[in-house]
């Protein structure tokens, strides 16, 4: 059949419309949180949450975190990013797997029977990682779609999945915060040149496809701006699978991290790359042995 | 004699304290601004005043600004500088002798009369340049004290010199502000390494050399933390030679222009280098025929 989302297939940079509704459960009143949330995620893409971790329990994920950044056998996996010039850890992937705490964590019920309620469905993790952007030397990330990536380079059907970012440090506005353009979920980027062989080896410190055009952004930021997701340790942001995002670097002494889970619909499995070209590995994009979260629910003062 | 303000030779990175005056005029009635403007310069570093220059006399310099970026002969001037990847002018040195809007603009009495009242000498202009930080691509510029590059690099005996730049565009939070640090004029950061020939030619790109430690960074930022000088089209940002600045990268859409002056007291012109090395170029310091700047009384809304 037709690919609704095609993008880097020779076609010109252009803006389509979203063909997928963006909050899919219609009884709003069975919503974990209060409707106003979901009311500004469905009309912006994106909404924060304050204080849905308690300071112990973000300790107690900084903790871990340190102790992953530290750990030579992470440094030197597979799943570990490294920042180009200074080789410092830039994100840990797959960390669900990696940790105990971070897989209680992304099955946490705070954060799935949300993702469920959006999705209306049961939900797995697609992607998961721990983003650090160092203090001094952080550098930015250019705006991107995320779904425009799991499409073509992962073949997950339709936009039917969500991130969380959960802040572990402060986030303002000068530490390279994230910054989502609201109202851009609505419209797909589809954008030129095409898909290299093993791009994920190198699109994760620096995208040079699937970048969107300069007048497709245009369009998107003249609409309602851009904001910054400014917020404190514990809170929690959520965006759609395809609102524009992107952050600037960070020369402040101030480190932003995150754990960073992506829930999808099980309904919406990863299918064969829509770009034609193999699988990116596993501990990028989940596609064997997918099964749905339980959601886990902990008492969040011990 | 001694050398006060040493820097990369030899001795490890350290804060030393500043020994000269901020404010040299003791008569602070005598100012040509508010003395609470001043009492802040003084504490600071440095100052933000609003609405200095009319939305006409802005309007006008943006539209110089244009002409010079898009002339094929300013692009192709060693005064001109481009980013490192697009080739796109970044900086413009010494626009106050390539423009006549520009020379009217540095020899201006609402700039001149202050720096004349700041330094309590006459004033001639260090250095001009036109600063263009495109939206999307902005790149980011590192922590670093003007003055110790003007010390070592260019002879300047003396902290008696301080920056003014005149806002072209918004500066909001999230295009790659001027951050400045907020007290940390009063102490100097000696920096580690040396200078090598022909610096000038890739430290206006990006610097390597008269970079501040990590360490001496936190001890300068721990005291008063990060100042962002926010600020519309018509404001002017008053720094010291010595505050502490820089500013991230800009993905946002939204440029940020503006127009810089050097102005440095007549009685602390330039000598030879502190390193020892080669001069660097007129339209980087000046040199030559230095003369007092005569105030230019302008009629904002002519």
């Amino acid at each position: 059949g037709r690919d609704d989302y095609a993008s880097r297939d020779g076609r010109s940079a252009q803006l389509i419309a979203r063909k997928d509704p963006v909050v899919y459960n219609r009884d709003w009143s069975q919503a974990p949180i209060a409707q106003h949330h979901i009311q500004h995620y469905q009309q912006h893409g994106y909404m924060v949450l304050d204080d849905v971790f308690s300071s112990q329990e973000i300790e107690r994920f900084n903790a871990e975190l340190l102790q992953l950044r530290s750990s030579d056998s992470v440094k030197r996996a597979r799943e570990t990013i490294t920042e180009y010039s200074s080789g410092d850890v830039r994100s840990i992937f797959a960390v669900h797997k990696m940790s105990a705490i971070f897989q209680q964590l992304a099955e946490d019920a705070r954060l799935v029977d949300l993702a469920r309620f959006i999705l209306n469905d049961e939900v797995y993790i697609h992607q998961s990682r721990l983003n650090y952007k160092p203090g001094f030397r952080g550098k930015d990330f250019y705006w991107h779609s995320d779904f425009e990536t799991w499409h073509v380079e992962d073949g997950m059907p339709r936009m039917r999945a969500l991130s969380m970012s959960i802040s572990l440090t402060e986030n303002n506005n000068l530490n390279g915060p994230l910054m989502l353009v609201p109202g851009s979920h609505q419209q797909y980027a589809v954008c030129e040149g095409y898909t290299p062989d093993n791009h994920y080896q190198t699109s994760l410190k620096k995208q040079e496809y699937g970048v969107p055009s300069d007048a497709c952004l245009s369009t998107l930021i003249d609409q309602k701006g851009v904001k910054a997701a400014v917020c404190k340790p514990g809170s929690v942001i959520i965006f759609d699978c395809n609102t524009m995002h992107g952050s600037n670097s960070n020369i402040t002494p101030y480190p932003r991290s995150n754990a960073f889970f992506v829930y999808n619909a099980i309904s919406n499995q990863v299918q064969q790359p829509f770009c034609g070209r193999p699988a990116r590995p596993e501990y990028i994009c989940s596609r064997e042995a997918i099964s749905a979260l339980k959601p886990l629910k902990v008492n969040a003062h011990t």
